[in-house]
């Protein structure tokens, strides 16, 4: 189980994340590229990071809008859409190759997962970026309901997936993640968000905001280090999955 | 003599340049990177556009200011500027790459090229950009005085240079392109613009403002496609360059 | 019957719209204010542009988004949006100001215009942002189907209204205008938008695209002055407005 | 002696600066206007939270160059950068004025107040600026040498001054602030900025960064709020005004 997190946030003189207190304990960085944060230094920087505590890097690109930060959806065209997600993921993996590293997979950013994950055509415009860059890029979506629609359509493209879970965040019932203004969507507590992750590891499942529970097969974990609170989140996290995915047999083992 | 142009100028829903009517007759499209002019999406169809009329595809840098068109010079840290060309370079090269083409040269646009053949550490840090990125792609740079000390900064980095010729700017005594707001800095008349091609193609020479004349050896020179009147000049120079360029024997030979 | 015309959506070195050749024919200019298209060198230009034509002068805010030409909905809340207005009719207000005039009116551009005349929320908005900043300003509103409903809020914030019908564009049958992108929305045809206007001042009412006929009484005709053609056809406008508009009686007087 | 500061430089999601914390502690709020940061949120909630603690309110306008932050200099004619200055003096003052306040001065952000300080063109620029959008604001300007050219120059646009010293920015020997990469150009020790200010109240002068010492009369202290060590050092230093300020007559009335 993969832990991913978005990095590479900052804007200018503007700070955003803890990079540096999270880097350490993560497994994939989704870094922006630029259209709703980041610029070119903090991706430099962001991926010298990266590399230099053997994180694999991703692109994380987002509608053009700084000032929102990507959280409001954009009505684009397919063609627009495909070359405003192109030029993000190329400039990132440039950037990755001047460090010697490559991209090795794409995460939308905000407004654009979610609509991604609302709307197939956008879902389909996504994959075509990404087939037409480089087709060993595997895409991150949400492992949710509609998991065999999507997986048909990246079989169609060649696509590989990533299904990804959230650590922090709350579910409604259809598999969603409940929108950041309802109470209780976003989670800051330490042990609400352990017990999330240990019921998507152990049990493929995850309790949804209305009291429900929904089966949640995932392949990476998304953790959040915007401030000390959710960097004290990921250790622990870090932690309870080096406890808990050891396998008795292997313990013994090493004996 | 390769004939090459600025492209891919347009932005958003306004557009600049005649890029349609002017491609049929350039060998080298500098397509702009969407930072001081262009945007994905014109970047895509300027590339395909380059394409269809084999035009060698370069890409053409410059400093994040839309509003002024990047021809203020923005103080960046060497870092920093590094990084912004990598991420231009980058970005331009994958759009290429999906077109299943690829970038052959960079040359800085407006006033980052004017300050790159003034101050030897923005030239230096050109070139490391380029070298990071790639370094098969060639450098674009003016074919001034500073000749030597150019080719030495590149043989030092391995940078190939192409040394460009202004078809339609005038030249000061000291071979840099006159101001934009100096009167007579801009060329507009055809016979003019066609006298000075001709005169750096046949005499390796150019007459400068104060009325002089300066020795200039170009591998490129530089066209402009803003208007009907800079095509059309465009057209012209093609013509004397096929008809100035065909050896006599040749002509014998089509008899 | 009043003629208003979008002006002033030049951007930095990117020139959009015959501003000087159509503002000798129109009564009211709507100058966009930096968001969506213009900066403030050419809304200067503009407002003295109006003010040597006598055209009285609104202000055309909206999203803040250059790439899509604020043809984009973006989601905002209600405090954001009535900021993004106050700003942007502050700032044209405030370069009216140092040309010894003032604003009229406020009419809001593209997404924004459609959005406030489907969602009532957004429009209380818009009127609210109005009243906040100066609640002499008129505000320019679709000459539709739910008139009495937009009456009634705006005499809940005692913002005056003018209501506008458009010389070029197609009308659906519920009394909005069609979609840019479907066929026939957009009028090039001088006979076409001739027509149109014809039916508006004559008759109060207007073909709608599916071939009925729907009631519009207005207070203002927009037109435009995008190309050539567009400027001819408010030439033609102006002139039978001319025509059309003098009573017989003073007719006669004058003879 | 007034103590200001930087306020509202805040974008989007990205925060700047501890403005709820230093509020209570100045006199005077310098509020960015959305060209080198802040946007109309955030500047609508400082024009709130300045007028809640009865703080005059500045025009902060700067370069428009988020990602620089206004601390590179932008070329700008004369025409552009009075217009850049209005757009932004008027966007301000228009949401102040939705909060039944006004503005009462301006400040020029980064780079473009050192360039006002350094070249009398750009300074009879800002002046003039200001003259055309509202004569009655003042206009801060740094205290240094060049007094009576400045007073010269404002008294010919009937322009008021207000000359300011900083707390915690070295001087050279000019009476210029010391370039902020230099060692000891910004001191972060209480004690320094205590003594710089103390130096200016009570002596009229100010050690500089090579050992000297300079003649420094100011209307106007300019504090930070950038980090809680800054906001520290704001209200020690209000609380030695608050004590050296009082005559002892007034000390010896109370007892």
């Amino acid at each position: 189980m993969k832990l991913n997190c978005d990095m590479g946030e900052s804007f200018g003189s503007w700070q955003k994340g803890m990079d540096a207190e999270v880097m350490p304990y993560i497994d994939m960085a989704n870094i922006a590229c630029g259209f709703h944060a980041s610029d070119p230094m903090t991706m430099d920087l962001t991926v010298a990071m990266a590399k230099e505590y053997d994180v694999v890097i991703g692109a994380h690109p987002g509608y053009p809008d700084l000032l929102g930060f990507g959280r409001r959806t954009m009505q684009c065209s397919p063609q627009e859409l495909k070359t405003l997600l192109i030029y993000q993921i190329a400039a990132l993996d440039g950037i990755c190759r001047t460090h010697s590293t490559r991209l090795s997979y794409v995460k939308p950013h905000g407004a654009l997962y979610n609509q991604m994950m609302k709307d197939s055509e956008v879902l389909a415009t996504v994959m075509a970026a990404i087939h037409a860059y480089d087709r060993e890029l595997a895409l991150v979506v949400l492992a949710n309901g509609n998991r065999d629609k999507t997986q048909h359509l990246a079989d169609q493209q060649g696509i590989a997936l990533l299904f990804e879970a959230f650590a922090d965040r709350a579910y409604d019932s259809n598999g969603y993640l409940a929108k950041r203004d309802q109470p209780g969507a976003v989670f800051n507590d330490i042990e609400q968000i352990e017990q999330q992750v240990l019921g998507i590891i152990h049990e493929g499942k995850v309790s949804t905001l209305d009291g429900g529970e929904i089966p949640l097969n995932a392949d990476t974990i998304c953790v959040h280090g915007d401030n000390a609170q959710a960097v004290a989140a990921v250790r622990h996290i870090r932690q309870t999955l080096a406890v808990s995915l050891i396998p008795p047999l292997t313990l013994q083992a090493q004996q």
